[in-house]
């Protein structure tokens, strides 16, 4: 099978890309490597499980030889919570940094786990900072770990982990990052940021189709966590001691979508690893937030906190824009847009990952265009009330 | 895209029949569904995963209006994880009927679980029977829920279902089944054998690829089951109210893996459904294990017990015969067996599920014969240890 490098493939005709983020639009080769049945037990199946978490690991960067890397069924929300219970031990207390749905979840995963937690909750978008995380952490004592969002996929922000791990650290304590929407496209070299394991998944910034997760974790982590998972199929220390015995999965692999994510993994190396797909991403969304902005959207956020990875906007002020409606103009133009998750102000997002490039977000921007007109909506702008919630970011 | 009915198709030039029971042989028209991207949001999707759900509950036969079926992301171990950490509350306790492995993991689940239960292990294969559970319920009133595997996999025994759920409901209590490898061809129709729940997934009978599975349960155990799960990811009544309200999964679907698994019940349907099915399976079962007998093979089990999904054969005596050499052999002519599980004696098994008829089946006896006269193996025949073994088992 042929690598595609930087080529970007459109869907076949009539499809409509995903601007989504995750499962997203994948190239016509990952989705071909599909076509075949492979047995889970067989050795060249094991051999591909193998290669997949050696890319993985290399992609980390450097600081990784300390690492393994451990894939687990189940969407991400899976490898998360499979994380947490299996690296936050019963009399561990853990520090949740929450400012978007995703923070919240590892919350929630927390309280189903019945393992102790205190919440800082930021609200729909505001970053935790290192000061803030710092206090508490000299306030409460019995804080063994941190939990931190990477890119807080509900908003799009891109969250200061580093200067979360410096003041964790600082402290004495262990950080725990869920990067799955930024895995790939992001750096987080541990020589650069010191954390005890990541999660990401498989239809995120790799260009997988949906199926599994990974668990990155330190080497020592995985062998002092034995025994701590409060469930089978989600102990990552188990898992990871199988595979590293057997080669294989403990229990049956998604093997078609294992497949794809290996053909997935080596164009994202013809792209340029993570320095290229970061790249291609970046370009994503400076032309989609500068085209929008032309139209006379508002991003949430200020530049500064962006991410590569989907952007939202907020909705018109004028009565005639219709959400739905929206939705449903730009889908029959071939682009599906992604629903907002803000709970004070409407708002939508734009992802800016999967096989999609500067022209593809150029047509997204003629096409909101176009869905605006057809709509009657003489301004993009938002109502006041976005404005006033968006100033409590500090640039 | 065209359905199969009872054609079965090929693999492609140089692909290996799976014999073995899931991941399996899939016919192309499964695999080519999974050549599109899917936005998990969206209503075309809703619409996929509403009538997988609708197609599944009226698989299951007369009855089925009490019952509503809930997918879930993972392999099937997670389903049962998720079925028993679901439907078992805290303060129940269970009695795990084991006769191989997957009676043994459910026991290990529970175990994870922290919640209470006794374990009647059979061994390797001997099946659990109807006075022996009486007698265990009869002595111990804390039980609440038996446990029972379908088809024991590990064997391919056909577990006598029907008279533990008979003593089960007899003594009052509620029956749990993990049907993974049996559902879809063997029938298990709510209105002959009671039952609360059943779990199976994607890559078994139904033929389609790995990526989840699914829990069929009564609609009142469902409601019940609120606050009982010990895992948000696992947590069944979580996942059924919110697909329920919303027509989309808690967490991202393999929407590739879902989209595939329809077509394949599409198929499923066309080939007579669970009738049909279970007539292919049948006779792919009476083809090898007529041709192996004469190859001078002894399967474990006597006729009476075997099911039409795996078959387990003992290892012939003969000192020339080695496990690794004869499966490479079989292998090289096309067709991946699979290793035994029995704790005894050694032996491999042979899957007759999947996309292949009984003239697949006639040639994988001839594969056989000649991967024996290879070796220089004289006799199939197994050590008169096996034999001792089997007559433990009554006919
Ligand atoms: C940051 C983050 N965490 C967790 C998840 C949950 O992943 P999944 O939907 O695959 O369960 C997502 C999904 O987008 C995410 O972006
Ligand atoms: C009866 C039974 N239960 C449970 C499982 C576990 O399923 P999985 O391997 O998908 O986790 C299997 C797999 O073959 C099975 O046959």
């Amino acid at each position: 099978m042929e690598h595609v490098g930087n080529k970007i493939e459109a869907p076949k005709l009539g499809e409509p890309y995903l601007l989504t983020p995750g499962p997203l639009t994948t190239s016509i080769a990952v989705k071909e490597a599909m076509l075949k049945d492979w047995g889970s037990w067989d050795k060249d199946f094991r051999a591909v499980t193998q290669e997949i978490r050696q890319r993985l690991l290399t992609l980390l960067g450097q600081g990784h030889e300390d690492f393994d890397c451990v894939p687990m069924q189940g969407s991400g929300s899976f490898a998360v919570e499979a994380m947490l219970g299996s690296f936050i031990p019963e009399d561990g207390k853990a520090l949740v940094l929450a400012n978007g749905a995703y923070g919240q979840r590892s919350a929630k995963t927390m309280e189903y786990l019945g393992r102790d937690f205190v919440l800082l909750d930021k609200g729909d978008y505001l970053p935790p900072r290192g000061d803030e995380v710092a206090k508490i952490l000299a306030d409460d004592p019995a804080i063994t770990h941190v939990v931190a969002i990477h890119c807080e996929t509900s908003s799009g922000i891109l969250n200061p982990v580093e200067e979360i791990s410096e003041v964790t650290y600082a402290a004495g304590r262990k950080l725990l990052v869920d990067s799955m929407s930024a895995f790939g496209a992001v750096e987080l070299q541990p020589s650069e940021v010191h954390y005890e394991a990541m999660v990401s998944s498989a239809n995120k910034c790799i260009e997988g189709v949906p199926g599994f997760g990974f668990i990155i974790a330190r080497k020592d982590e995985l062998e002092a966590a034995q025994g701590n998972s409060h469930s089978l199929s989600l102990d990552v220390h188990a898992q990871w001691a199988h595979m590293n015995k057997t080669g294989q999965w403990r229990f049956t692999p998604p093997t078609h979508v294992v497949v794809a994510f290996l053909e997935a993994l080596k164009a994202h190396e013809a792209e340029g690893n993570v320095a290229g797909r970061g790249a291609r991403y970046t370009r994503n969304r400076d032309v989609v937030v500068a085209g929008m902005r032309e139209l006379g959207f508002e991003t949430l956020l200020q530049n500064r906190w962006l991410s590569p990875i989907i952007v939202t906007f907020f909705c018109p002020a004028d009565e005639n824009f219709v959400f739905d409606q929206f939705y449903q103009l730009m889908k029959d133009k071939g682009f599906i847009i992604y629903p907002g998750k803000l709970t004070v102000v409407d708002s939508f997002r734009v992802g800016c990952i999967g096989q999609m490039d500067e022209h593809i977000m150029q047509q997204v921007v003629t096409a909101a265009k176009e869905s605006l007109a057809e709509m009657g909506v003489a301004s993009a702008a938002p109502p006041s009330a976005a404005l006033e919630e968006r100033a409590k970011l500090a640039a």
